[in-house]
């Protein structure tokens, strides 16, 4: 960069940011708490309801990955899945009402918010996985989104990860959730209307567009292999941000096929242990831009997403968004992704 | 509310957000570190660089309210302005220049960064100042904020305060940020054009009818006085969210006479203080939004802005921004905004 600092644009939608290279910092200069998969404390291990034997702590399961003809909600599982204790959103009737109180606007909170409990392991991290058990928990993960996207009353299915407690995640045993909503998020509106507008004026992908740009350059490159790219994105909005393109063109993750989530989550795998490595176990969310559900009939209008494609960005939790950020809607990112990406290479 | 959780869109322009009254908490259910305005060392009041006889810690001044005589960069000041030492964006040559390469996007990251050092008393809180600081704090935001309307080739000024490590505060003593930026940011763009739009179909403001909409139905209001209203907003994207309006239609506030920033200090040292009773001296962000600065000639296009309103948000601290906010855009927010003014009017 030839200026001290630089306002990118990112390409797909979100924005601009602040590229503040003046105040660069190397990995070690983010200082982060310690992930504690127990939580911090020993209590949190002996008394975690996503543990075996405690499956009772949970409401009852709706779906797993367990050996044939074992009971539900009973020890053996691989992975399980299971209503959130605390939902964001409930389930309910059909289509939400919609409610004017003068000026004012507002919806039923329908919709669904599932646990993804990933591993009996306590203690286990997603790079260090046995490979079946990381596909198993991608497999799930599609089948919980197809499964969902069949009921026609939720518009959009947000799949997300928040690892460590920094990352809001309130228990320590390795998890994900899945929340449906009645209406397409804005942030991801905002996406399928840029894409939208690339393939009018220039009948492409504006992400098949990016994989193209970033594979050329490479600066950004962090790995390409025969289904996958992962790259820092030219706007990362946060130090180290990553995001995964399939490079097949598809709008949906949950149309994903089981040869492309094996590669997937070796991908993942591979990934998450450059960032352990490079940050010191940092942590992160996850979360997953697929294309509105096909069948909606819910309370937005339908996106038209043919153009959409789908990607994961992981967005590790090394800086604080504060009063600039919520003020403008800019972020300041104080590593350029080119240098990031050289660190993840590296 | 009569569903368990609700969906609420911003009438102003900031998206949807979940009401989840079904995860509902009382105010003391929100832990968050103490606000140690030491920094929570002893060391950090020692070498702090804002401190009144450490002046030549900072850059020079490019303000101070201070004695007739008293030189520059010496004691004796009740507000002093200082360039940031680590600015995010740089004074820089003019116009921005615009940069493509290929597929992406970016601009010179020429801008303003200032530190506003509220009170040489490091430990001074802005509720207990004595009035007559507090009314000197807010001359200085908007002293700062015209000169640097000066400059046309800066398109938005955003002033911002963030109270507190967890709220992205890195030094204790009070202090608060001005930036100002070569294109008009997008949160702020949004608003504008939800109230332009409004203008546009009914001949008012969006922001005056809110005023009048929250006055009436008295839910969600925590103060009102001959000049500024102050309420939890319909779509609190955060628990205990507070908005301040002036009723005067105004859409700079940096027009505001020095009467007007006497009441606006007084109605700030008020409902910060019931913040502290209610929430334990919780960390925060304040943020400004006016409009565009009017003589502006840079990057972006010139924003219609005669139909904004300025006013100003208190953002608390108390709960994780997820993977669900960054997927979707959405917030969910335990807190119905109604409790929250019932909670900070009492």
């Amino acid at each position: 960069m030839s200026a001290l600092s630089e306002l990118r644009r990112d390409p797909t939608g979100g924005g601009w940011v602040i590229i503040a290279a003046g105040r660069a910092a190397r990995p070690d200069d983010f200082r982060h708490q310690p992930v504690h998969r127990s939580g911090g404390s020993a209590g949190a291990l002996e008394s975690c309801p996503f543990c075996p034997g405690r499956e009772g702590g949970t409401p009852p399961e709706v779906a797993a990955i367990r050996p044939p003809g074992s009971a539900p909600d009973g020890p053996g599982w691989r992975v399980r899945v299971v209503p959130n204790k605390y939902p964001a959103l409930f389930r309910g009737p059909e289509p939400p009402r919609s409610r004017r109180r003068g000026f004012f606007e507002s919806l039923d909170g329908i919709g669904v918010h599932e646990v993804v409990i990933e591993t009996p392991d306590h203690e286990a991290d997603f790079p260090s996985l046995g490979p079946s058990q990381a596909v198993d928990i991608l497999r799930t993960w599609r089948d919980r989104i197809r499964d969902i996207e069949s009921e026609p009353q939720y518009a959009y299915i947000q799949l997300f990860k928040n690892y460590g407690r920094e990352a809001g995640a309130s228990l320590g045993h390795p998890h994900s959730q899945i929340v449906a909503t009645p209406i397409i998020p804005r942030r991801v509106r905002d996406e399928i209307e840029t894409a939208a507008r690339f393939h009018a004026g220039t009948g492409d992908c504006l992400h098949c567009r990016l994989i193209e740009e970033e594979s050329d350059r490479e600066e950004r490159l962090i790995l390409r292999n025969e289904a996958f790219i992962v790259t820092t994105p030219f706007a990362s909005r946060f130090p180290y941000e990553m995001h995964v393109h399939p490079l097949r063109h598809e709008a949906l993750f949950s149309a994903s096929g089981d040869r492309d989530l094996e590669i997937l989550a070796a991908s993942l795998q591979d990934v998450l242990g450059r960032f352990n490595r490079a940050l010191d176990d940092p942590p992160f969310n996850l979360v997953l831009h697929q294309a509105p559900s096909p069948k909606q009939t819910g309370g937005g209008e339908p996106a038209d997403a043919k153009s959409y494609h789908w990607h994961m960005e992981i967005l590790p939790v090394l800086t604080r968004v504060a009063g600039f950020e919520w003020g403008t809607g800019f972020y300041i990112n104080p590593v350029p992704p080119e240098a990031a990406a050289a660190v993840l290479r590296a």
